[in-house]
């Protein structure tokens, strides 16, 4: 999820997002730490390489690199490390080369060790993104519900939360297949014994997924405003028709179903999955606000992170045809009605985490 | 050298920076092509690995990469190809990625291709980027004269080739342990067998080097314009001192000498030097006036192209308590001074190219 929206704001408010990201990164690091002696016990020659794939600026994911490579140092001292990091082609890959290369002396792998070295890729992970039988560890956060297309336009909803019938089915079908390639790619890239390790963004077995986790829906609310612009006259019905975000929130049954089937071609190829569990991470705007009751704060730092994401969906949609500056005049009028529904009632709005949490191997 | 400063003009002029750096690369990569059958005759498993060291934007050696991949293609249909691009971190790497993955169908190896991966690594080539004994193939051009630090400073003048004395000597002992380092560096990359094929700016046999072919001078030119702001008072004496260019052009002499002795650090790491030569890649701003005669087009062309490589060295040694609008007019106002001394005289100016080609293999 991008940072670029984080303003500096007194009380905590400045590092929320990226605690929020950290802190899942955490939780699924702890799988690749927990196995990472049994992984290095053999003295290879070849380097030990490790993935992450959709990662961004690479920020939020630093800490647990350093712990990998400090770990890799202890078992094997003269093993070479290769870490590649993949996004889009147009992600700001050189804030993270800064990010690795300029950081003071321990706060970065390149810097505490030899012998380490550190790649980005522009390939998507529904691509293989480096050579076949190469990649110890594969690591993903928050970057898995990206579908590789738009399937189908959504009648009366703005994502595939709110889609229903042969949409929702559409959605469905697309994103599965979707899965399949992503798994299919990854199990290529793996050497066997390798480990692959995902928190992605999921529907839980209650029903919860991000943004309705009890109260307020954020989904819903977005669909609710940019609805209301319509029937105001301020956007028309195929501008809205047109507005759909390009993810899906899978089931931990959608996210099983390729391992639970032997003959399937994930089954085949050799990967098997061995833990998968959902978890919530609480809002940490929200959780901010809960401390010190400042709504105004809340809302002026909340809706700035939902905007980084979603922003793009909504301007996307608005017809070209239309003077850029109006389009950017839609847009922030429409945030602005959001920013106004978190103000006159800050305890109802929360952007929760639900994450998938996935430990999946290859085959030795 | 950076296509930043190129502007749209007619007559030829927008492409011409691009036409120059592109074919010194040609030149430079037909050692590679003439050696690539020999390469690739060995059925391997392992990927065939391909690193340019320095390589900006990617645009110049693209068409280059093509032809190497294509050629690999014919004669391993299925085996895998890496190619890595290096340079400084805060090099645009976006850009070269969106290049490589947005280009038209046959533009890019990696539309025109299964199995090929790209990878930017933001190590300098003084230090090693990837991991040891996988590169196949080593490429450089026109980077490799910058140096990794400024020895000292120069009393006389802006720029090595003007050094001398003590100066001249610091200057020239640190080019050659920095030349030492990116030699040792590629040794341990490449596999036995592998190659290492660069076109490095030189000072060549008869003494030319870039922008000194005959004529007007062009460091000499910097360096009597720049020193001209002392003496009216625009800058100060300790402000042209402290310019210097953070570069130095070798002899051959100097290339040659870690080969030449067989007891060296590169000698024994197992890298010989299989041909060296130099050749003048001449001004593609220059030929244009020579077609056309207009001298006005022809200094706005060229001058900014000088500027482009030129103006941070120019612009950091200003006293950082100038006001930056004051810094910024200073330079703008030395570079109107080098434009009109090409309006009076536009057939003295002429930044050729002059390369040292040298193509090195690391013994099997």
């Amino acid at each position: 999820m991008s940072q670029t929206s984080i303003f500096m704001k007194a009380g905590g408010y400045y590092s929320a997002n990226t605690q929020g990201a950290k802190l899942v990164i955490d939780r699924a690091g702890h799988h690749v730490l927990s196995r990472l002696s049994r992984m290095t016990s053999a003295q290879l020659e070849r380097p030990f390489s490790i993935v992450d794939f959709g990662a961004a600026d690479g920020g939020t994911s630093l800490n647990l690199m350093n712990k990998i490579v400090d770990e890799l140092r202890n078992s094997n001292p003269q093993r070479e490390v290769l870490i590649t990091y993949t996004d889009l082609p147009h992600n700001d890959f050189s804030s993270l080369f800064k990010l690795l290369h300029n950081s003071p002396q321990d706060e970065s792998y390149l810097k505490r060790h030899e012998n380490v070295f550190a790649f980005c890729s522009g390939t998507s992970f529904y691509d293989q993104a480096v050579a076949s039988d190469s990649v110890d560890i594969g690591f993903s956060a928050t970057a898995m519900h990206w579908l590789s297309g738009l399937p189908c336009d959504i009648s009366n909803h703005i994502h595939a939360v709110g889609a229903s019938g042969d949409e929702f089915k559409a959605f469905r079908n697309f994103a599965l297949t979707d899965w399949e390639n992503i798994l299919l790619n990854r199990s290529r890239e793996l050497v066997a014994g390798g480990l692959l390790v995902m928190a992605n963004f999921c529907i839980d077995e209650q029903g919860r997924y991000l943004g309705n986790t009890g109260d307020v829906n954020m989904f819903d609310t977005f669909n609710a405003l940019w609805k209301r612009l319509v029937e105001t006259g301020v956007i028309t019905e195929q501008e809205y028709h047109s507005t759909a975000f390009p993810q899906f929130y899978k089931t931990i049954d959608d996210f099983r179903a390729p391992f639970d089937d032997p003959h399937s071609a994930v089954s085949k190829s050799g990967l098997r999955l061995q833990e998968i569990y959902t978890d919530i991470t609480k809002c940490p705007y929200r959780a901010q606000f809960d401390l010190d009751s400042q709504a105004d704060a809340f809302a002026d730092a909340y809706v700035p992170t939902l905007r980084s994401w979603s922003e793009s969906v909504f301007l996307g949609a608005l017809d070209s045809s239309r003077p850029v500056e109006q389009r950017r005049k839609i847009v922030d009028d429409f945030y602005a009605s959001y920013n106004e529904l978190v103000r006159q009632e800050p305890s109802r709005h929360s952007m929760d985490y639900v994450h998938a949490y996935m430990v999946v191997v290859k085959d030795l």
